[in-house]
């Protein structure tokens, strides 16, 4: 058992290290070398907003680390919203805030995973993850993140795995991140998370957007100074055909625009007119001398699901043999294990170990 | 352990024997003469339509099993709806695909249970369960039925458990599903799946319903064409009196008009014709020579529930000593561990059997 | 392992010196010095309304003890309402009877807790808790409240650890329960078993209260009785003033009017008439004198959660040394355990006992 770390928001709170410990962990518990176990700790996911993968990744993954998981579900009816701005008078609204429920949360589980979508408001405000930043503040166990208003960090280290067991070293290789459209609005914690996943490893990261679409200066400088330490790069470009040359990987993804943030009006004439050309279609990942005859050729799809199918990516793609979107998700799992085992300090047994190789739990 | 069995959506998916097979261990289960265990695996329940008597049942009976489950409620905010279609672009609507949904929960549960009720809009559409069957082409591990927009399986064990339980050997015997009043068009997923239990057992089946409620032609025939090879017979019929002449079995259930399935305004003149008559009563249990001095004489009263009281059966019945509606629902439980156990390949102790009498699990 | 007890849907359906008893097991298991399981036990939780406290601290409480809960949320899409009236034509509104559906939950669970508030509409019947004693009268198992029409038995319990916990002996010890101002009218559950838990202790307890919001005569003098009995006391007084001077507790707690119960009107304008000056202020928890200058001088504040901040009660006496609101929380958690272990005949260790000292499973 080793100490408990502290709290888990977005891939910036942990040392790359410890980060990349985790994606470790995940692929060892996967594929068999590693068993964990939480000896019976509760996990408290709080859900502010829908989720299929996230809660069932939870729920199965905890259950099967011998652990049980609390879910309760604020948009549902079963549970309510919570207030968590300081000092107001709380007449309308939530009837509970954040300072209670994360202290009174923290008494029951052992750890408590939060998600609060951006409201869409203000990106000031959805910036700084307003919500769970207020309940790792006032909890007493470690809180790790669902899916914030900026950051989806469970999806950027199931995509860090995958992109490992696909590339092998992706140092250096090309992720293009591109822009789809997309019914409605759509927060940019993914792509924000997806960025700072391919920084990470150290990756030549290429965003594709139309021009509106940008996503924010600071968190893509960060992730610039975060790739170029580890042989990589972040840049953005409105220009697709020039990105999309010589990506080894293509991850679609729709988000909003900062520059009409809030303004659904402006925000829809800027998805209208980006338009559908930059929906995902199977001549977007072939490799750069056009369709090989060698299967597999051309570049992977990654997605972080749900997926609008013919909207976001064309069907041929997501059935074609390139797509590794459900490799992503299946990773997710493995992830959230091994970040439950890391943030609790959960067991860790090496069945392959021999006795003289050491400490079975590390 | 035994070899996993290919996905169960209704009766005519596995053959007789088998379903049999899970009735008999259902039995033993019940009586203390076989234990389960399923060892920890994972159970996906997905509900696109609430759930009591399923819901409960299941996660209680996986628990009492040693596994865990995953419940998902689609229609309750904490999930989305899925589109089942093939090629459209998904624009409106719900924002996954089974596709996707089917292959990444494969890869979180061990098998994945799914209840999608009948759409009615048109009758050839519910009759081939589309999205259950979606499902079960994408998934990658079991998939069966929580209750389907044509069949509703876990009902049908349940049932043949209890006549089994209640009738000794139930062949030949006559078993009486009677249509019933209800204020909601209801869908045909339950009678269907008593007349294909009445006909596993071999029983002459009898349908008594008004005439614009007949059950589906195919359906039934496939049903008789079972039953006259197990020593029984279906048969429909408007003549209610006549049907329930002799029955030892009446099970009361409201279901929809085929004739205008889908034809709100048409179905609810249906149903208000054919009127109060067709609640059940007391005397509509007696036994053919009126009244009996001894007690428990009559047929028995079955009903899947939640029923309406004073709509569908009198109390006087519910409440009274020929009702086995309780026992049908307890039986749930133990069908539902059967079906998984085998389902699964899970393991079952038979503590009774001495260690020369064979296999400790089979 | 004891016998089971009978169920558990407010203090006076036991005898105080099982309250009491309770009350000690979950003071043991807090701290350490038992050790309660419930061996697989199912334990099923059907809420009618929603809950974050009951239905996580019981979750999480049953899963510490090795034990499974089942959790129906009948507001939530997943489950249907249940009707408890006797005799009605079920024609519209819910589609299930409590006859049925507590039958039936008595075959997957070992235990029942069910939540179900107050209707608003008579007073009489709501003070009947009609849903719970259906619940209970129809059920095979023990059934137990997660907070009623009239009782919220869990608070009480949990508050009584609170009080021992913070006051040393209760006896004889001032507790003022307070109305608070609220939006909304709120239920009776929480104030009735706040004094009932402070009679069971033997403190003197006051009710300050505007004098529309007088709480239930015949309460109020069985608890009168009981704490007479026991050393303490039970009064009610608009008096607020003169109520909180000496006070060594100050609960706050918003109900509605008897007066004008299910008059949403004039009860929305006996809570505007009240007004603001029934906030709980830092000065009202100050000792006689002024205040003081030794640390944690003064009342001790309490309140069940969750509450309106700056309208209940300002944020510096909730953010204050005084304020014991999480430990009533946490003790929700190890009061429920305790209950089940109790209701349910589970085990309880004592893991410091000497072989010698007499039977470990008591």
């Amino acid at each position: 058992m080793s100490e408990p770390l502290p709290s888990f928001l977005g891939f910036p709170d942990w040392a790359p290290e410890r980060l990349l410990d985790v994606v470790d962990l995940a692929a060892d518990l996967k594929g068999g070398r590693a068993r964990g176990h939480l000896g019976g700790r509760v996990v408290v996911l709080y859900f502010m907003n829908p989720s299929l993968r996230t809660r069932a990744s939870l729920e199965a993954g905890v259950a099967r680390l011998g652990g049980s998981t609390v879910t309760l579900d604020a948009g549902a009816g079963g549970v309510w919203g919570l207030e968590h701005e300081d000092g107001v008078p709380m007449l309308g609204g939530p009837a509970e805030h954040v300072r209670e429920a994360a202290r009174v949360l923290s008494r029951y589980g052992d750890a408590i995973g939060v998600r609060a979508f951006a409201r869409f408001k203000r990106w000031e405000e959805d910036r700084s993850e307003p919500l769970l930043r207020a309940f790792a503040r006032h909890a007493t166990v470690p809180v790790f993140s669902l899916e914030g208003s900026c950051r989806h960090p469970l999806q950027g280290l199931a995509d860090a795995l995958t992109l490992r067991e696909r590339l092998g070293d992706p140092r250096g290789k090309k992720l293009v991140l591109t822009w789809a459209p997309h019914p409605k609005p759509l927060p940019m914690a993914v792509p924000n998370s997806v960025v700072e996943a391919g920084a990470l490893l150290g990756m030549r990261v290429t965003v594709a957007r139309p021009p509106e679409f940008g996503l924010d200066p600071e968190i893509m400088a960060a992730a610039r100074a975060l790739a170029r330490a580890r042989g990589g790069d972040v840049e953005e470009t409105d220009d697709r055909a020039a990105a999309l040359a010589g990506a080894e990987v293509v991850y679609a993804k729709s988000w909003g625009a900062l520059g009409c943030y809030g303004d659904v009006e402006q925000e829809a004439i800027a998805r209208a007119r980006a338009g559908a050309r930059w929906t995902v279609r199977p001549a977007d990942l072939e490799p750069a001398g056009g369709p090989s005859d060698q299967p597999g050729a051309g570049a992977l799809f990654m997605h972080c699901l749900p997926v609008r199918r013919n909207v976001v990516v064309e069907d041929a793609v997501l059935d074609g043999p390139r797509s590794v979107v459900v490799q992503q998700a299946e990773n997710r799992m493995w992830t959230a294990q091994a970040l439950l085992l890391r943030l609790l300090g959960g067991g860790v047994a090496r069945p392959a170990a021999r006795p003289d190789d050491g400490p079975l739990y590390a």
